[in-house]
């Protein structure tokens, strides 16, 4: 698709959405989010060959929330590798995105790393691997990394202690899976480097760089960050796809057909592999915790460009 | 990749599942199938432009099972369309393939059309809609149309039987969805008509014939065949995708990457959009009842050709 | 208490009852049952000694409902014995009545024989035991064997048959259990067996006097019935208390003290062990399922005399 | 029954179970209660008319555990009264002491007080009432004023921390009622309070005296101990019969016939109502984690009296 069809066509679906009757609930139990202004929207797509086509609030920094679950997987799969897969599994979960149910029949060992109790232990392999000093750094690090300017790209501190000091069910999930012996570093400084981790803050266009090593099979433009590897990569899509809207991570496939990654802020991460890496934008959130605009933006772009993982390539129609 | 590389790596990959040493476990539970000869293997790789390759057993006849349930979704959309989703969800189940917690918490509901209680649902309404007396009859000429030839696509009446007479979970099921209204034929006509549409025979050959509108985005090319919507097709992968091998579908979907709907009786079917239609089957299964060296094959393929979903195509590398 | 007392308390009672604001709801799903006059209300109060005490509408039959899983319990205990305790467990089960979830957690295995699921498994055993043609026939007359006047005393064939038409959540929980090998006739016969039990017609009179044994430690005044053993009127009673009122059981344990049973026909016999044998009907239902006015009568009535297993008897104050 | 004849009977019971091939499993989780000599075994009976019978080790102080949950839940009933029943119920849960999947899916309400997220919901009670500062000494305050002698009731504090310490899953429990809004004080506090209420130690001799107020509906003997309402003794026994035992509740109420109340110290206080209040301890555990010994007592025990709330009384027959 031209890339001039591409300015175009997300110019109007941001002008459409711009209208939009319906725009989602805001969540209330994290205060900062809560506050936010419901009328932002942005797109980010950064195409394979570069290019970067943006509108609406695409250079607004927001609280990407548990798209950071996609750094953190990519992490601890290419610092510890397949062990971690004894500590989390690769299976959608049937549950809420904060269920504590299942661990206790499972016996501490969480679905997969995208639900709350996955994403905990992820936390703790990198506290782990990385030092209780030193993981919260090497975290924001690696994000920075994959952004080209990394203005911006940093934790929101006073946000990360309030959902930190009110993140009672986290610390539920964390104790529990202690008590099963899959925690392993102290809980404080558990919950402490998740929350940090949900609580970075970008734009739809730093977001949309960052997800280049995902659309490109591991690797990666900048200078500074190193290549991901291609297993990596497409474990942490096939996630995305199965498991990175939670409950409604089915609909997203059927509706949207691409990995994607929701946070709680109203962002969402989707990559279409060889072709695109978007970014969307917008705080509403629908039933099941996804913002309910974006997901309706990414259902109109891939309709229109026929990026789907499930439509056959145009090529060889 | 040129047609003899696939026919010479599928040789190869069946050649080292003939010794393979695990070969997984035959379902104890329906007879008929326990007695297939576990050394059963077979691949058939149709591509796009209509070449097929075979190998190993694939002209002979197994049960397709549940592999069924992707004929019957595709008919119930392409008849009743979007409404068949107020008595099923799109969800994947985080629960095994025949489990009946799920549907008392929420309300006789089912997850998705592949778990037994969705399929079930998706009986009911192709009963409703063709009639008890032309249902069955109306679900095999769908599946005959798919292929070139149809020979030896049939109903195993025998296998039928006794799966219905034995079926108490699935009778369980089906008593438990009509408890809540969402079952509205009698149930043993229900019942009848989902075992016959599992004990449906086919070829690994005609299996790979019949994915081909999947593969297509709708269109086929037998002169019987009526094209399927783009919609429905989009919708299928999805699911198959996301719920595709039961509680093992996110396992599938990061080792193979592509989607797929697996059967007890050893069969797979998986599809790479506007490539390839690929049928394997081995009787063996793995703990999450899907065919253990079937997986193990698509794996090898996958890995070898980049078919999957997650993986940039060679042409944008 | 003097027995004029009695008669007077539950004149008062039955008094206050008839102008209560609040009478519950009628059960909807079994037809017959919504239409009973939901003013009836009735007391039959037996005394150790024999002495009857009766008011209100004591003399009208009515469907006991669940009531009759007391006799059922009873009559598999003194046939088969102790190893019904491999197939029904002795717990309460923290879920509703008829709920389906935890058979498949515990394979098949109810937790009490008061559950639905339990009940069926006892219909199981009596139609193992008594055979197919005469199980029906045997319940009935041991039932009778417990009353003096045996008119009235019969299967509601028309209840009994409207509800196998439509209890669809039974059918699906006998299909369950036969699934777990915890079913051993044909599921028509066993919930043809199960709803016949459940139609049974009494009185409030004839009730009071079937429990008889039950307050006397197992001895039996009739001519015709056998006495029972004191171990399965203490097992019986131990359930009654623990189960006897579904997930309503603890609050009726706190309010009455008094092994009882409900039925969702309004009816409920509670037993004073060595004391009293006290039946209470009215139709209207609480939101567990047990007589609202039925529950409050008792309340009053043991409040009164001090009957509750839990207050030291008044010769020890 | 004269008061020789149940100083000879446990004499009896206590010479049989010294010979006893199985006496259960000490509990591993706890490191102090592993340790405990498992040959302890004592009885202490005290009778309405103040008769004290003891035998074994009915003189040494034991970890009394979550028998201390009576005391809690009286303390809780006689200053707070009814409005603690909106944040705990009064029904058997069906699941195990520690379950914390039912409060998912029952939004952070405790089945009862006598499962550990209900305990904590009632320590969380008594530390608004008292006071952070004062609620400890209040506590133990209370225990102290039920026993004749009060050498050796105290806090075991190296246990209490210990099990602060480790007790994850306790603090699991708290931190998702206080997601819930069903905690109001902070955790630490909270879990404090209940590690200490469970670390203390009694004997035989002085728990059978703690329970002299339960056996007479309220009223106590000793000066300095305050009477404690029929309504709350009522309540109390009732939660015990149908709670008291965790998921063996009802294998104990079938067996014993009495309101207990077992710790995992394996200590068990039963109360036959107007007769008798009866102290058993034997370390080891039963599968449903209730003193293996110390159930087989009290089941010879009310065998050979008739104690059995559910057995005709003597006198009537």
């Amino acid at each position: 698709m031209p890339q001039s069809d591409i300015a175009m066509l997300i110019e109007t679906i941001a002008l459409d959405m711009r209208s939009a009757p319906e725009r989602g609930v805001l969540p209330t139990y994290i205060p900062p989010l809560a506050d936010v202004d419901p009328d932002k929207f942005g797109i980010a797509v950064l195409e394979a060959n570069g290019r970067m086509h943006l509108t609406g609030d695409a250079n607004e920094p927001f609280s990407i929330q548990s798209i950071s679950k996609v750094y953190a997987l990519t992490m601890a799969l290419e610092t510890i590798g397949a062990p971690i897969w004894s500590r989390v599994r690769q299976e959608p979960s049937g549950n809420p995105f904060n269920s504590i149910m299942q661990l206790e029949s499972e016996r501490g060992i969480p679905r997969n790393p995208f639900i709350n109790a996955g994403a905990l232990v992820i936390s703790d392999i990198l506290l782990s691997h990385f030092g209780a000093a030193d993981a919260r750094r090497a975290f924001l690090a690696f994000v920075r990394s994959l952004v080209a300017k990394t203005s911006g790209v940093r934790y929101d501190e006073s946000l990360a202690r309030q959902e930190y000091e009110t993140g009672f069910r986290n610390a539920a999930l964390a104790n529990d899976m202690r008590n099963f012996g899959n925690i392993q570093n102290l809980i404080p400084s558990v919950l402490r480097q998740y929350f940090h981790q949900c609580a970075i803050t970008m734009t739809c266009r730093q977001l949309a760089e960052s997800g280049r090593f995902l659309m490109m099979g591991g690797r990666v433009a900048t200078e500074t960050a190193q290549s991901v590897s291609a297993r990596t990569t497409q474990t942490v899509l096939a996630l995305m796809m199965l498991c990175g809207h939670y409950d409604g991570s089915g609909s997203f496939a059927v509706q949207v057909g691409l990995p994607g990654k929701s946070g709680v802020g109203g962002g969402i991460l989707a990559i279409v592999p060889g072709i695109a890496s978007i970014a969307v934008w917008s705080p509403g959130l629908n039933a099941q915790g996804n913002s309910l605009l974006g997901t309706a933006a990414l259902t109109r772009l891939v309709h229109a460009t026929g990026w789907s993982v499930f439509t056959p390539p145009r090529h060889e129609a």
